[in-house]
């Protein structure tokens, strides 16, 4: 039986992660971590054998204690703080929970010589200052990062390749553009404006939701094929290697914002928040999946209409339920 | 009065900065820190006010209060983890004293909003896998860091950038090449032949020196001429700029080795020790000064002839000294 060790257990892709491991055919052990309890509906059944563990992955020894008696078959490596805005706020703890975390854990890998495959996600936003020319991004475009986060999933990466080509270690790399879905905290935009319009129609906000910049477009992706892509890379991918995890198309978030809107039916005035708009950010980023398509045969499936529509319906859910309690 | 603090204050290149500073014209008050106490001859005298303190830099409280009630005018941030090969031996710890600990010292400044200007410095280490039709290295030229050292150099620079951009605050920053000169610790490679050589000359050592790969190519600038061109940068340099800082011409660790041989009159035969031979290396690096010759004015000035009977001089009166006590 294999065992995964997954951190940032807590996390809305870990959930939808385990739902992905559920479909296949074996069984599966699962070591989840994260700081804070996952709060999320996650328990051993079917093939699926799970147990939970609290820890601070900043922590060097308490994850080479962990990894030194669990020695799992893969990890995947979930746990970041992956919000751009917040980095802004938090840049020494936003780089300390990307990329010290990850350094704490494949230097365990190392230390324990342990013989597991490692996927370590990264993000779009590694490319920076993309000009219009240079779209759609692939793997080889060059890396300007704008943000703490990204500097810090950069330096993820970066190390990534000293691990695999400097010890051996075999690291499969992602840079996974915004994927969106159920579960996601709503201090991220997407799930953001879905509450809040989940609030409106449901008559517990005034009609006026608060924006950032909406104009900004992103290659949106929804999490249940990000995970699909994960599961299939871990399987299928090669070493060492770096691969987009994207729709190939974009988005504005107005765009979005209208998409929901005429899905919940509803009407209401939009406000900017100034500090919502942040110092310096990439106007438009879309990538090229041809590689992972190519090499691993991933295709997203789900396209954004339909997964606004979800993240719609589980936010009226969401609202509806904590208005009732 | 200008105050500058210079970190990593009980390394070489702080006693060769704090030299450059002394010959200029005007008073300044220098703090210093460093985790241990310099045990270099460095003291207050003709323009200098020198003060010292042990501080730990990847504290982010002990750095944010010490910056807080210092207040400088310029920072030179000369603490590194900077060995290659002990990175290669503990990343973690070499990445956390290199860029975590910048990255605490930025965010201070940014925090107490210290109008100051800071000295990132960086390392030839940062272009890493480089192809001979790419030399010499220019400021553009791409970064692929082979060691947990160069990568931990190329994110303290990412972070600069963003730093500079995305905060405003004012940085500049070098990429150094090979610096050589007196008091330079003997884990590096030219000290460590220089003492050994000093050795066998004294009739302290048997006639036979113990090296890693002699073949490697490094562009070698004398620590002299270092920190004449980090004071001039902090004078003229441009802000969210980065500098070459090198000779522009390359030698091979067998060139300073005969160089050192010659000038000691020494005998010996060569034991090459396998565990000085790095996972991965730069074979052969060699930078362009072009830019910061055009821009601030500098070149370097002290030959590498010069420079190494300097060093040869240096260790042969410290294993004299050792010897004598």
């Amino acid at each position: 039986m294999k065992r995964y060790l997954i951190t940032g257990f807590s996390g809305f892709v870990a959930y939808h992660f385990v739902k992905e491991l559920s479909k296949l055919d074996h069984e599966i052990e699962i070591l989840g971590v994260s700081r804070t309890m996952p709060n999320l509906d996650i328990k051993s059944e079917g093939n699926l054998i799970i147990n939970f563990k609290s820890i601070d992955l900043r922590n060097e020894n308490e994850i080479s204690g962990l990894l030194k008696e669990y020695r799992p078959n893969y990890i995947v490596h979930l746990a970041s703080d992956s919000s751009v805005g917040y980095s802004w706020q938090n840049p020494v703890e936003s780089f300390n929970n990307n990329t010290n975390i990850f350094l704490n854990l494949i230097e365990a890998v190392r230390m324990h010589k342990i013989p597991c495959r490692i996927l370590s996600v990264g993000s779009s936003e590694e490319y920076g200052n993309v000009t219009e020319s240079e779209l759609p991004l692939i793997e080889l475009s060059p890396l300007k990062p704008l943000s703490p986060y990204a500097v810090a999933r950069v330096s993820q990466e970066m190390m990534s390749k000293v691990y695999v080509d400097g010890y051996g270690l075999d690291i499969i790399m992602t840079r996974s553009f915004n994927h969106i879905g159920t579960h996601q905290r709503d201090n991220f935009v997407i799930p953001s404006f879905a509450k809040q319009l989940a609030m409106i129609k449901l008559g517990l906000q005034n009609p006026k939701i608060i924006v950032g910049n909406l104009s900004i477009i992103r290659d949106f992706v929804d999490v249940q094929d990000v995970v699909k892509a994960y599961n299939m890379l871990i399987e299928s991918g090669r070493s060492g290697d770096i691969y987009n995890i994207c729709s190939n198309e974009g988005s504005s978030l107005s765009d979005v914002l209208n998409v929901m809107k005429a899905y919940t039916n509803t009407d209401f005035e939009i406000e900017i928040d100034s500090n919502l708009i942040r110092p310096k950010d990439n106007l438009k980023i879309i990538g090229s999946n041809e590689k992972i398509r190519n090499e691993v045969g991933w295709s997203p499936e789900i396209n954004l209409k339909k997964s606004v529509e979800n993240i719609s319906n589980y936010w009226i859910n969401v609202v509806k339920n904590n208005a009732s309690c």
